[in-house]
């Protein structure tokens, strides 16, 4: 028997104890694993590990209670924070890293709103299909197979097949599964577009103001932004003529509800803008990030069903489920399909399994589509709240753009010049509320300049999300909204 | 009421399914959406689609079958194809894509075998832990937040935690959680390293032979690999003090067991790899991917542990729970956290939450440990079985290697020509086996060449993977093997 601290393996275990407990690994008052993790670990008897924790208690480094885990005790341990050498020395990065690191960093997300958040993409957690998502994840569950392996990179057969379905009935979109890459949110969509279309150098098109992290996602692989202006009738398409913008290797836009602003765009332009990637060879990503929600308007048909050849597709549930689900999918050109299936192996092999089925439970029971007009019926019931209350709070002194579509809408706010949007928002954040501010996502670096490239605004503007909020939050939102605006001015 | 066919709703719906089934997207016999569906969609009464199905079934486009959707009618439709022009016309893809489209292309996964797949990788189903999951599954399927939105890029704090700890006791691991990352699997954080660590023409150590996809990831992004030689202790540490080595931006390893010939890093190599980075400034990416597979040999700590500075650590579950599952982990350097969460956030904002809640309910709870002991167990057993089987049935015509861990070994042939593996290969499925030539896994073109870049053995070799198998069938697929080896001479 190996029971005693005479065997050596004890005394290794109190040795490599006393060693984390040094390092500050084990700071005084936590715990210690159970002894039969550490028995397993070492591959010894649970008598030993109890042996090796007897003698840390006689020696003073823990302190035992009765039918508790030993814990360390107080005033040993480092006397300084682990040992982490905090110089990082030479480290070599690449490009696409430094382009990384110079954005500046996304501010953490205010978690203390006390009376309403305004935050845009985030949903009601009252709004999500418990039941029936956990009925579905339950099949999944249970649906497991003889042999578990690396899956199709494109997407499970069985959701690509109901995207096929749904993709049809909802948008209009004609495709072959094949064409269907399932993805791990937009973001990985528009990641994979980036990758594949742009080297270091290539022009792309941007809606400006426009979405940040499609921005940063072609600006990260090298790609250089054209910022070109959006109106009430989304991108503007006089400047596609333009040679600056000839021979750009990609557009990236929102047609059915431009984002911020909230346009949706005409029927003349979204031929001039085809017309420019059928001339030049461009591709065109289609960002249909919350086409589920139409207000007052009659479905429209996205680009892609105008030129399936030019277009690449990218829907998500994230607007109807939820942002943490990360599951989103791409249509895209014939021909392309096994560039986009090697670059989603490479990138992470497939998308998990289990989400995939259960996604696909839900589109093929039909659950998912009553779900949809469930949470369109809700969504239209806050926006109707929210415009409202503005209109009863805000009067004229508020211009409401770009409420036609989607789960946010754009608030004017004439009387404030752009450079007190900071105030307004600490402001608003001191009152209780969380205010996310139109600037930041207009282009940073001016591009075709004036007109045709996005001015940015003469007055402060908001994007006011609304899907996660209650009909109570966001009429008490907009009266504190309204106080904080009154203060300003 | 817009319910008869005066209505121009349900002429333009009428319109609408002439058109999908001339372009051959409703295939004759099809069944169309149900008309609940449909009027959702339209924003009409399901009166108005009866009234315009009732026109297609008087114009013969469609059947109707009493209590049953409508069909499309045999003999209407698209006299060719849907119309997808094959065409690709001169789309311009990036470097990458061209990278990716240049490599040949993967062999879809042979999923006939009659008597046993020896293909690495997959796991066997009956070995998931059904019921723990779907208990951690419904519990993190109940923790639903009141607002749902986008988590932190480097994984739910929880799980980070609850690595942390894990590290700590399975791998000796001391680090804190914000140094985790969480990724969909560790081919994403392979592809994140790739892209945060190289440029076009950086040159990558890369052991030879060595794991396909990681090779792949490297050169996609333009690493220029120099192949470096593996033995039975691993990477040989000789050829790094040559001058073509010296500069280099990264090395891979897999110094648990090498992937695929099986050895376990020196000590000595160790040393003289980590000395390696420190004096050129190169990083050091440890594949740990099967760590928790030893037989009969001590725990060895990851090189993580002596040079945490030096070493991005790469984690998997693939290995324990399933492939599928998509769930990995990387412990990066101090100073190189926020490259890696930003390059997530870009890449997919983060990964999926019900699957790092319900892991980390496994970790906390002590579940996973369990897990892991039991297939451990069951991997021991089946690894037994094959030697034994591969004893008597091959005896001395036959080299086994690479066997102390991990769920594959190496086995040679020296009987056989290299030249011969394809046809081994063609034999063995014809006999009912998935053979896998080690072959493929060196380096497509040559590197430092000779000795110490890695030379094609002389004899035929496979990869025998037995985590998926039965003791059954890996007897059953010896003995098959076996005959087709008597077959070849």
């Amino acid at each position: 028997m190996d029971g005693g601290l005479d065997g050596g393996v004890a005394r290794r275990i109190v040795a490599a104890i006393k060693e984390r407990i040094h390092s500050g690994l084990h700071p005084p008052g936590s715990r210690l694993p159970a002894t039969r993790v550490l028995a397993a670990e070492w591959g010894v008897s649970r008598t030993t590990v109890t042996a090796a924790y007897g003698q840390l208690i006689a020696e003073g480094y823990l302190h035992s209670r009765p039918g508790a885990r030993a814990v360390v005790a107080p005033g040993v341990g480092a006397a300084v924070a682990p040992a982490d050498p905090p110089a990082q020395g030479a480290r070599r990065v690449s490009a696409f890293a430094e382009r990384l690191l110079a954005r500046p960093q996304a501010a953490p997300p205010t978690r203390s709103v006390r009376v309403a958040d305004f935050r845009y993409g985030d949903l009601s957690g009252a709004d999500f299909p418990v039941l029936a998502w956990r009925r579905a994840v339950n099949r999944a569950c249970l649906r497991r197979p003889a042999r578990l392996r690396y899956d199709d990179p494109r997407g499970s057969a069985a959701l690509r097949e109901a995207l096929h379905g749904y993709l049809w009935r909802a948008r209009g979109i004609q495709c072959t599964p094949e064409r269907i890459i399932v993805v791990n949110g937009s973001q990985q969509g528009l990641d994979l577009c980036a990758r594949l279309f742009l080297d270091p150098g290539d022009r792309f098109l941007f809606e400006n103001p426009g979405y940040a992290l499609a921005r940063h996602a072609f600006a990260a692989v090298g790609g250089v932004e054209i910022p070109v202006a959006v109106d009430a009738e989304g991108l503007r398409t006089d400047a596609l003529h333009t040679e600056a913008l000839a021979g750009a290797a990609l557009a990236y836009v929102t047609p059915s509800h431009q984002f911020p602003l909230g346009g949706v765009l005409s029927a003349a332009r979204r031929r001039a803008l085809l017309d420019w990637a059928a001339r030049g060879g461009g591709v065109v990503i289609e960002d249909d990030y919350d086409g589920e929600y139409r207000h007052g308007i009659a479905p429209i048909p996205p680009l892609q069903t105008l030129a399936p050849e030019s277009v690449v597709y990218v829907g998500t549930l994230s607007k109807t489920l939820s942002p943490t689900l990360r599951v989103g999918y791409l249509v895209v050109p014939t021909g392309l399909e096994r560039a986009f299936a090697e670059a989603k192996r490479l990138t992470d092999r497939h998308a998990p399994l289990l989400e995939q089925e259960a996604v696909a439970d839900l589109l093929a029971s039909g659950a998912y589509e009553r779900h949809v007009r469930s949470v369109r019926r809700k969504n239209a019931d806050r926006r109707a709240v929210l415009l409202a209350a503005l209109a009863a709070e805000l009067g004229d002194r508020a211009v409401v753009a770009g409420t036609d579509a989607g789960l946010h809408m754009v608030l004017w706010l004439p009387g404030i010049p752009t450079d007190q949007e900071s105030a307004l928002v600490a402001d608003g954040l001191a009152a209780g509320i969380g205010l996310y501010p139109v600037s930041p996502l207009y282009a940073p670096n001016g591009g075709l300049g004036g007109r045709l490239g996005g001015e940015r605004p003469a007055c402060a503007g908001l994007v006011l999300g609304y899907a996660a909020l209650t009909e109570e939050a966001l009429c008490r939102g907009v009266a504190v909204l309204a106080g904080v605006v009154r203060g300003l001015r």
